[in-house]
């Protein structure tokens, strides 16, 4: 191991959970992960796999500080931990939801940072809070180390006002800054880097649409490297059909409900936790249970598959269209990756925009990174599988050891 | 004046207002209109035109029935009247804004078809009343002639259900018929059907897409002369950027403005009145003002008109790639036709997809109707003025007279 190589945690901490994967840079090997569940609740989890065994726990952790305290001690376990202490850790890579406006790109966590994040907490009430934790609390765990922040919304900056605009009054953006912000934007940035190494093509003459099919998806059109307009919006509510969220709605419907007796809570439980593949189809939010129940002839599993491709054709169609040109659609998420069948579904006769699959091919290739286009293919198809943990590491890494990575990326574009 | 020639009379009408129109058929000439205003309101407003003169009179209608007397009048006022007797009307052709999922096409009225008008009173509150108010009170003026309704929602009930369905749980869709259902279905079909006799094709091998962009805006994908998917749904409040309405939202974006302190009927108002191009501008609900104040060095509304067109393409688009194959594109409604910027703005870099413009033919053709593609386009770009009314009136007189209407159709076929 030479002296520039960096050992990063990476944490993403959520209101109840709190997942964390060490990652070993440059070489971008995960050294082992883990996850903790139920934070707060009667019964906590804690569970976590590396090459030198598994730890699985089951005890409450009333607050995020023990979480963390749980995680400081896994890390080091004498029997299966990751590090031999947790002074070989170098620096901290935090996902953090929502940066707003303020940040169009990942960024080192100071006093500022921090004050910024706490402003954005108004536009993602769930999640930046638990983010500002697990900071916090990284920050009395590894005192010291210095930390990074990597957003969903930061990739999706780039898109112009005519895509981030609502048609609403324009003292709705000025005051309360209700516009498009996007999210998966780790993912979206991660998956578009590798297919273009798989493509061995420059970003700034490419062009990508970008599918994150999984519990929650978003479909991202990307010109030059830079994303210029993305499904999701002003929360992960809006665009695709999901697991159990209903993407997009006529906004009217929300007063019709309301008018029959639902309260807003109702509403957004509803279309958030209730809605999506598991309440078209009344199943299950799982593609699997859904495209089970739809061979054995559940007529509500099949409309909500067929609703759930036809919703992606739409936003690949109107991102071909903002595209200009566009060279390949790349499939990721655990539907993207995995979902053979619901891929056939979406590129099914998207030929008109130059997408032809290679149904064979796609059937062979599973859950592979791959080729799935037909070779005559205007458009290539891939698959790629994501790693948003990678990404922040990688982020972390750029932003807190500028001169080992700096010397990185001089020996990359020297091969 | 051959005796097969019938006179049908339309009627729209709103819950304030009373439009009407009288044709002579099978000639699909209008031999004059009007318009009731601001009926139930202190100051009325009655204004008529037809070759033998004008009529504009200010006076009070306390009710619809008022209303249709006036119209009654002013058709055979003795100066500059249209009929020389209210029996020269041989029939009614009513525009009826919900026909739910009961009507896939237009009928003629019976006891059964106003019993369904009543049942689709839920899905439309503030229309469906009042064209049924028009259909008692045509029925009161003219005894005995036989009514025809033609519904904004039948041409779209060709929808397949992963097109209508929303991402919501199945039974709402099951108990309250939460469902995409379109609107301007009149107008799509008018245009849809001028754009085949120009391109002189038949709908069974043409795929167009048409953009009704007026006050209201809505684009829809026709297949084989099928409506298979259109921008308004549950309400016409969804789709497009339009004059002052919102369009597609972020449906969590409601609740946010909620716990902001407004109501839920703030809400709707600000939607349907104060958004569009009207809130993003902050300068008027109406295109050229908008393209004047852009013009004049204002930010806000230069950012409006470019979300505007940008959704517009949004949806072109997603409909390309929906149709498998398209043959043209088909503009009108007051911005349709008339906006020649706007057209140039929507289709400006939609080769991708097959749509190339000649800005110079588009300038030139204004308000006419045209093809404004450049020759070696893929897709035909086309201006068609819409008129619902006289699609309305054909087809009243193809229901209410299927003899004459019958024999019309068979001489336009031996052409």
């Amino acid at each position: 191991m030479s002296s520039s190589d960096k050992r990063i945690l990476v944490l993403n901490c959520g209101s109840s959970s709190l997942k964390y994967e060490v990652f070993l840079m440059p070489e971008r090997r995960s050294l082992g992960k883990g996850l903790v569940e139920r934070i707060g609740e009667a019964k906590g989890l804690i569970s976590q796999k590396s090459p030198a065994g598994e730890i699985k726990e089951e005890r409450p952790f009333p607050s995020h500080a023990e979480a963390m305290a749980a995680v400081g001690a896994a890390l080091v376990d004498p029997r299966a931990g990751i590090l031999k202490g947790l002074g070989e850790i170098d620096g901290v890579g935090h996902r953090v939801v929502h940066g707003g406006e303020e940040f169009a790109s990942s960024v080192v966590i100071d006093e500022k940072v921090m004050a910024a994040l706490e402003r954005n907490v108004e536009l993602a009430p769930l999640h930046n809070p638990a983010n500002i934790t697990g900071i916090r609390e990284a920050e009395r765990l590894l005192p010291g180390r210095s930390q990074a922040g990597v957003f969903d919304t930061a990739f999706h900056q780039t898109m112009p006002p005519a895509a981030y605009l609502y048609g609403l009054p324009r003292e709705l953006y000025d005051k309360y800054r209700i516009r498009r912000y996007g999210f998966h934007g780790t993912s979206h940035r991660f998956v578009a880097g590798r297919a273009l190494e798989l493509l061995k093509r420059h970003p700034d003459n490419t062009n990508l649409i970008t599918c994150h099919l999984g519990n929650g998806a978003s479909i991202t059109a990307i010109a030059n490297g830079r994303s210029i307009d993305t499904s999701m919006g002003f929360t992960p509510l809006e665009g695709l059909i999901m697991g159990t969220r209903s993407g997009d709605l006529d906004p009217a419907i929300l007063g019709f409900l309301e008018e029959r007796g639902m309260s807003s809570k109702d509403i957004s439980s509803l279309l958030n936790k209730k809605s999506g593949l598991l309440g078209l189809s009344g199943v299950s939010n799982d593609l699997r249970d859904v495209e089970a129940a739809a061979k054995a002839g559940n007529k509500n599993a099949t409309e909500a598959l067929e609703a759930y491709a036809h919703r992606a054709r739409r936003y690949i169609g109107a991102y071909a269209a903002e595209l200009v040109k566009l060279d390949a659609i790349v499939f990721t998420g655990g539907v993207g990756q995995y979902g053979v069948a619901m891929r056939e579904r979406i590129c099914h006769r998207l030929e008109n925009i130059g997408i032809v699959m290679d149904y064979e091919r796609n059937a062979a290739n599973g859950g592979a990174e791959g080729v799935v286009s037909a070779p005559w293919s205007p458009v290539t198809i891939l698959v790629v599988p994501t790693n948003e943990e990678l990404q922040i590491a990688m982020d972390a890494f750029g932003l807190l050891f500028p001169q080992e990575s700096a010397a990185l990326r001089r020996r990359d574009a020297d091969r």
